[in-house]
């Protein structure tokens, strides 16, 4: 049975490669120095999951000359991967990055995206449905369209756990904080690269992210994944509190994606043991060896191996 | 019959509006302030006659899916606008405007465009021998992609012109250098947006235009018009030496496209009379009227009539 990843914002992600780009100025780009791929959280995982041999659904909304492209991309991406989205009327999102390597510059442009009827949300939902019993896992990541409310991954997960399917998840604090309320997930990690925030409490020391990921296991989730100061993480489970950290230095230019990746091996693991620690590892180290790569791909397998020897985890309650 | 407006080297024309447009930052865009619009001199030609109830087929290479985009929102454009286009492999040109109205700036981003294969261009010359024949007027106008020779305008004007069809030209002179060679329009509009340059020629004073229009009409071109200055024209016949001048003021910011404009006015003039001058006047007194709008929307009839009161032609020789 395949995973399904729920990806309710997709957007093209476009990278251009400009060396001293500067403001009231015409910049001329070639094909080599421009780049487009389907993105949005959990299209990525998708993509991660099929470089694993995964076969995962996509479903969420798409339109638009925008959305035609990431269809198109996706599908030509993997025939692991199948797409199963509500088509809806306005353009996806598109995050244009322009990328000065010579300056060390990130200038984006962001769209605001879609909003999204009520009468699409009620398609999708009835999708949804039928889509779940044919799954094993359910994915819910990454950001939500205007129209959809931010207690939609406790309701998505309500339905998902009536048919037994573990769920994972990956959101920003007003998705937790509102669908915690809901039902719980299997899994959560905390997208903290906006905000590093929750339950509407600013994290700041070590502390604050344990008793976070401790007042999440309270809800009933069985693993709490937070990354802290960007390459060291903090896993709280029922039975205790690890700290995972890497033994070498990790390129931040090189982070794009990598929550992603830390996702879908995760996903990877659980197919495989139910052993929580072992599954927290397995997706650290894969996140770890991603950003040993500039561009978006997955890594390896033998990369991921790699990568277990140049990590340590420690017990700390 | 319809008018045939070959477009090359076709693009999709974005513009984003954004205030305090500054690098290493991240923008949102909202979908009001950004649009995107099917790009290309002869494509907007085909726009605005479409706009004086002109029927047009549009011809040239398109591919990729910014073709795609091009082609959709043509075609939605009007009824009046048949595409026929050659399909290659490659994307064309995007043309991203980044415009920023408080600041007064404008960064542009223009991706290169796609190369001609030998056998797109062999197709191409197929399909327009088979166009010409039904259409009353040819325009060859805007700039050509990689694989396509500078001379071509030539080529396909000796091709027109074995069926009695008048042609009509905008071009970069290296365009109309190596294309006098072998065949010559009825009309030529030198396009000087980049460089003021016409037979390798800098053109620096009001003489050197004049002599650089006269020697066009001693290649056998019917009129020569020739934007001196920006706001100015100089129409050169067989006849004598004009001079085209606004009596207000002219707003810089919005020339964007005019000269595409004069060039659909023209046009339309010239199915209704022979009479040189007055076909230059009338195409001057269009891309006036479109200088008194901001976005890229053809002017009115009634606008046009207006702008026939604003400015003076005056015989120099």
């Amino acid at each position: 049975m395949p995973i399904l990843t729920v990806c309710m914002n997709p957007a093209l992600d476009r990278e251009f490669y400009i060396n001293d780009f500067t403001i009231d100025k015409l910049h001329r780009l070639t094909i080599e120095n421009s780049r487009m791929t389907p993105g949005g959280k959990a299209i990525n995982v998708a993509v991660d999951l099929a470089a694993f041999g995964i076969k995962s659904v996509v479903t969420g909304f798409i339109g638009g000359y925008l959305g035609d492209v990431v269809l198109t991309e996706l599908r030509e991406t993997s025939e692991l991967i199948t797409t199963n989205f509500v088509h809806i009327e306005e353009e996806i999102r598109e995050n244009i990055a322009i990328i000065d390597e010579k300056n060390h510059t990130l200038t984006e442009i962001n769209s605001s995206g879609p909003t999204i009827p009520l009468e699409d949300l009620q398609h999708f939902l009835r999708r949804y449905k039928l889509i779940v019993p044919t799954v094993r896992v359910v994915v819910l990541s990454g950001s939500l369209p205007i129209g959809i409310p931010n207690s939609i991954y406790g309701e998505l997960t309500k339905l998902a756990k009536k048919y037994n399917k573990a769920v994972f998840w990956e959101a920003k604090d007003e998705i937790i904080t509102e669908s915690l309320k809901i039902s719980v997930p299997f899994v959560l990690k905390p997208d903290f690269r906006r905000e590093k925030k929750l339950f509407g409490e600013d994290l700041k020391t070590e502390q604050d992210y344990i008793d976070a990921g401790k007042e999440i296991i309270r809800y009933g989730v069985k693993m709490a994944v937070l990354s802290y100061k960007i390459d060291y993480d903090i896993v709280v489970t029922n039975d205790g509190v690890w700290f995972v950290k890497p033994l070498v230095g990790v390129e931040h230019a090189h982070l794009l994606g990598t929550g992603d990746t830390y996702m879908a091996a995760m996903i990877y693991k659980y197919l495989e043991t139910n052993d929580l620690v072992e599954i927290a590892k397995y997706g650290y180290a894969a996140a770890l060896a991603k950003t040993w790569y500039k561009r978006k791909i997955p890594p390896t397998f033998e990369d991921i191996e790699k990568a277990m020897e140049k990590f340590k985890i420690e017990r700390v309650e």
